[in-house]
């Protein structure tokens, strides 16, 4: 029962690092989707896998704060590590669209300066999360979509590749059996999805055993001068049409981040993400509600995204360093480090 | 000094619509834009002309809203009136891009049932507002971009026009004076431009004799039922590059609506608007913070927007048929109609 994967690293807390700032508590946490994931379902090599992957993106972002470094670095390294790795949906392992091409959405936040940043359906940027940051830096803009984002990546030097570097199999075979089942283009003229279905239910329903291949990735750090970042990076939803856009490059819906409150990524059925302002809402519960972290993420994930009709998780963290993973699926690949402790969670049981 | 243009106009108050339902108020507002207008650069003859648009857009909606018909049903109306008029910013008078092209967004929502939709850097859609309303009824998505979202309103049997519909002489002269005078790709490459610049300056730095002329369009509404409802549409920034994205188009910035609190539509700099949660954030105010609406409008309109460094304007309607308009700019164009009784206003000096 190896449900619990908890690795306890040492770290040299000695770093040079270590003694700057105002604020010795560095807190990193990421998320790999959230999903229809069963333990049943899973073999101990994909565990493994899965669990390898997200240690990855941990030491990427954990060895930014540890040294000192920005908040917005680390989420930035860590959704990169997670962007290069094929078993999540971003970047290079991004599902395909109904057309089988690949388009991918990030969108990243600073909490000290509320900057904000966003690309939508790219083709051909490597990585989509330094994109939405170059955007945030680099221009006068928050969002930009499709051949004009690319643009600007190519003027920006960012590494542009061929948009057959995001062709994967496993991924192109979850798109030939969604469209055998012809289910989405179903599901897509029948209202009725959006009651009678979850998003678990849609990806079981559609996905056969490509179940918890899919996953949005995503990160939220608090470094060492007590600044917040948040960062999410999608290849979306598995045949999507007509270019749509999901909560992962809406700021407010599957990403925010302010210093006051909190920094949130979230995963998911994005359209519910977008219709509650999910991220905004759990800050403003805790601005103008007074609420602490776990009751605001409580009543926006297990409360009015299921009475809503929706499902998926988030991981927020608070400018105190009081970390949230709620999730309202079977299931979600998260992770944390704090006070130099890895968590690794994949399970519902788990939480 | 005809600088308070109210029209009074008798309805007929015994329409078998307004028998019907359980709340005999029905309210629509709408703007037309804001920015650097003033008085000093008006014509009568343009004032004129916009105080016609405003009020045939308030035709066009009230008569839904007095007759028993839907909030929706009343701001998509009110919103179409607009984008078929050259003066504003929307449908047939948008912007052109640095590419020379029209690129629309438009969102809406239903306060009754969240349901959002939204389409973004359209250029074949003669009403944006009304894709809007067909992603947010007849798919599972909230937002479409580009020529996905134009494929999807082929498919719904939309109007669709040639992208030389959209051509207007004056705001290609908009953009060939901004182009002359380079200031856009110059502040597009000046990151200090985030500090040192106002909307307004950026628009009155730009465009010259052109002022005035730019905006956004939204309407707000509650109906007889009690339902509220907000569209919003826009042909974006002159000179725009790059696919850039505003709030338009952006649940949560540009437009929000729930039954529970109010319905907000947002015009001005889309950056600020984005990276405030400018619409969901007056919501939460409400909701969590229990102030007022005004309380609420005022703190993000008249405080947070511009200590940010933004600016610009929104309407807000709240369940109880209350009426805010605020803006931080020299003017707006907006209007309402309540009880029978027309208010519309373009300067600051009538707020």
């Amino acid at each position: 029962m190896q449900k619990l994967l908890i690795i306890f690293s040492l770290f040299f807390l000695t770093s040079a690092g270590a003694q700057q700032g105002k604020n010795n508590k560095v807190v990193l946490v990421i998320h790999g989707g959230a999903g229809t994931i069963l333990k049943s379902q899973m073999t101990p090599e994909r565990e493994k896998a899965y669990t390898d992957a997200l240690n990855a993106a941990l030491d990427k972002g954990y060895a930014i704060l540890n040294s000192g470094g920005s908040a917005l670095d680390a989420v930035e390294a860590a959704v990169r590590s997670m962007e290069d790795n094929p078993l999540f949906n971003a970047g290079k392992g991004a599902v395909f669209t109904n057309e089988g091409r690949n388009e991918l959405d990030a969108s990243i936040m600073d909490g000290r300066t509320l900057g904000a940043g966003a690309v939508a359906g790219v083709t051909t940027i490597r990585n989509p999360i330094t994109a939405a940051r170059a955007v945030m830096e680099k221009s006068p803009h928050v969002m930009m979509a499709g051949r004009g984002a690319e643009k600007f990546a190519i003027e920006q030097g960012l590494e542009i590749v061929d948009p057959s570097y995001f062709h994967t199999d496993s991924r192109w075979k979850g798109l030939e059996r969604i469209k055998a089942q012809d289910s989405l283009s179903r599901i897509s003229n029948d209202s009725s999805m959006k009651k009678d279905k979850t998003f678990s239910d849609y990806i079981q329903t559609t996905s056969g055993e490509w179940l918890g291949k899919f996953g949005t990735v995503g990160a939220v750090a608090l470094d060492r001068q007590g600044n917040l970042a948040a960062a999410t990076s999608t290849g979306g939803m598995t045949n999507k049409k007509f270019g749509r856009i999901g909560d992962s490059p809406v700021i407010g819906a599957g990403t925010y981040a302010n210093n006051n409150t909190c920094a949130v990524s979230g995963t998911g059925w994005g359209e519910y993400f977008i219709r509650l302002v999910m991220a905004k809402s759990i800050s403003d519960m805790m601005e103008f509600g007074k609420m602490s972290l776990k009751e605001a993420t409580n009543e926006m994930v297990m409360k009015r995204l299921p009475a809503l009709g929706g499902d998926g998780g988030i991981i927020a963290l608070d400018k105190d360093g009081n970390i949230a993973m709620p999730f309202c699926t079977e299931g979600m690949y998260r992770a944390y480090r704090k006070d130099g402790v890895s968590v690794v969670k994949i399970y519902k049981e788990e939480n």
